[in-house]
């Protein structure tokens, strides 16, 4: 169902890439913006929870709409992450240059008029519109059950976004918010409701949504506490992403809220201000003050709790399989 | 139906800060965002197109589904408001400063870290996003038919706006271009596919179709027409925008391509740098030339393609409604 998944991706893209061919080929510009990002090799973790939610609730393998609801889902992240590249100004995705990047270079090399900054940013909030625009498409024959969830994961992700970024800017460590951002963005938005679609689709019970939503969350605490590390630790090498972004961009992280909390060098060191904090000295203090050994605990309880809740709702052969994507989202390398 | 359209806005936007004063009250200032917009006193044009099309198709007045979808069009339309006015950088609209002014403002007030501008762009822009899952979620029960229109309408919207953007950095007089622009910005979405979604929801005949796009195509040239006369010459006391923004903005419009085309003298004032030409001697051009005049009998032309279009296809009494609708939108002082 995966491969099928890829294949509507490939086949909506190409058919809106014949069909702007036709009518204006400058449009073409703004449709291979969402096509070069659905290209570029995402984790299609939605697809993926959506997908193994729907066959684990007795759904049909040979449904078209559940791979169509599962396409959906990866374009609305494509938007997802076309906006968040300007939200954060971030130069690079996936090892290559974001495409507000891309567009304001454009801009230059052709010597327009105007901000070519300003131009790259449009762009890339129209083509984020236009892969929210794809998406909806695909949900043409979605029954009612299945897109009141969509209804809810869309709404979710709009605001969290907001409120990530409304932290950011107010930038207070404040425990309870960061994890409550940690929870709607991945945990709601990447895992449960995911899960949540394809389970209504399959016509499953609502009874299953509650490990579900247990599982989600859970694992969602754990996949934003791996990306918080990724973003702090990892190697940009093999993650396509600048390094310590979220440091510059003065996230108010889940992990700076554990250091600033309960480590008095950390905040000793930062202060009020995260932006002017030399990212070398924050990264050698989190890793002297054992912040990064304690948040890999957390994450490993975090995926216990999950895996436990998915553990008696469901048949022993899809348990094992929502173990193993537990353990891939919250022990990945990028 | 239309005074249950303006029922259905608000009932949806109280429901939404009902929750998320429950959830996080921070969100609501991204629902009052929208909110705002809906409530700044619209024109409500496609709600109107959609509804008169649905009732000269012979739809049933008491349908909840065609509410819905009027509304949901009205949500799209404060979306593209929004995204708009980050596009364009405006400050004002409505009489009131925009989203992401106010945001920016808020920002500075609230002494908070980052840049101030880029913050009110980013509320700006997730309000539209959320303004656009907002209009998804009142089509849950629209039937397929309709539901291709809306596919189609929304990404038109979204490739008009593209174009319109790449055309202005561009800045080459180019008539075909700034025509297929109007059309396709004003023809179609404003005025064909609203028309269509209410022609579908009724379930008329795909034979309707023809005549409501010839209305469409026409009447959206003369809107697009006035819409530039508007920026022009208008009285911002009454259109509550800046003047002359299009001229500020180096925006091709449909007046500037046939200015620039057609006026040597214009040619000679404006030259390659519409953004440095003084908007008074332009604006003292165009009248001296006649362009005004000439532009206002374009107007009067396209009004009656399009009235001639209808009043064959429609019951007389529809037929009359949309002429009395054409005169209003092509004659509009605001």
């Amino acid at each position: 169902m995966l491969a099928r998944v890829e294949e509507r991706l490939a086949a909506l893209l190409a058919q809106e890439r014949a069909y702007w061919s036709e009518q204006n080929p400058d449009a073409l510009e703004l449709v291979d913006c969402v096509g070069a990002m659905v290209a570029s090799g995402g984790k299609r973790l939605r697809p993926a929870f959506c997908i193994a939610a729907y066959l684990a609730a007795g759904g049909d393998p040979e449904s078209e709409v559940a791979v169509d609801a599962a396409a959906a889902l990866e374009l609305m992240h494509t938007s997802a992450l076309l906006h968040d590249d300007v939200l954060d100004e971030s130069e690079l995705r996936r090892g290559g240059p974001t495409a507000h990047v891309l567009h304001a270079t454009l801009h230059r090399e052709r010597d327009w008029h105007g901000d070519a900054r300003h131009y790259g940013q449009s762009v890339a909030m129209l083509a984020g519109n236009l892969a929210i625009v794809y998406a909806e498409r695909l949900l043409a024959h979605c029954p009612p059950a299945a897109r009141s969830v969509w209804g809810e994961l869309s709404t979710e992700l709009m605001v969290g976004q907001f409120l990530d970024v409304r932290a950011a800017a107010r930038f207070q460590p404040d425990i309870p918010l960061a994890r409550w951002i940690a929870l709607f963005k991945s945990g709601r938005y990447t895992v449960y409701r995911p899960l949540a679609v394809g389970a209504m689709l399959a016509g499953g019970s609502p009874e299953l949504l509650t490990p579900f939503e247990e599982y989600g969350l859970a694992l969602g605490e754990a996949f934003q506490l791996r990306d918080d590390l990724l973003d702090a630790f990892g190697d940009t090498d093999i993650t396509g992403k600048p390094a310590r972004l979220d440091f510059k961009q003065h996230k108010m992280t889940l992990l700076m809220s554990f250091a600033l909390q309960d480590e008095p060098e950390v905040k000793a060191l930062v202060g009020d201000d995260l932006p002017n904090t030399d990212p070398e000295e924050l990264h050698a203090l989190l890793l002297k003050t054992g912040m990064k050994d304690r948040v890999e605990s957390v994450i490993e309880e975090r995926l216990k709790v999950a895996n436990d809740a998915v553990s008696a709702a469901l048949p022993a052969e899809w348990a094992a399989e929502l173990h193993a994507m537990a353990r891939a989202a919250a022990y990945r390398e990028k």
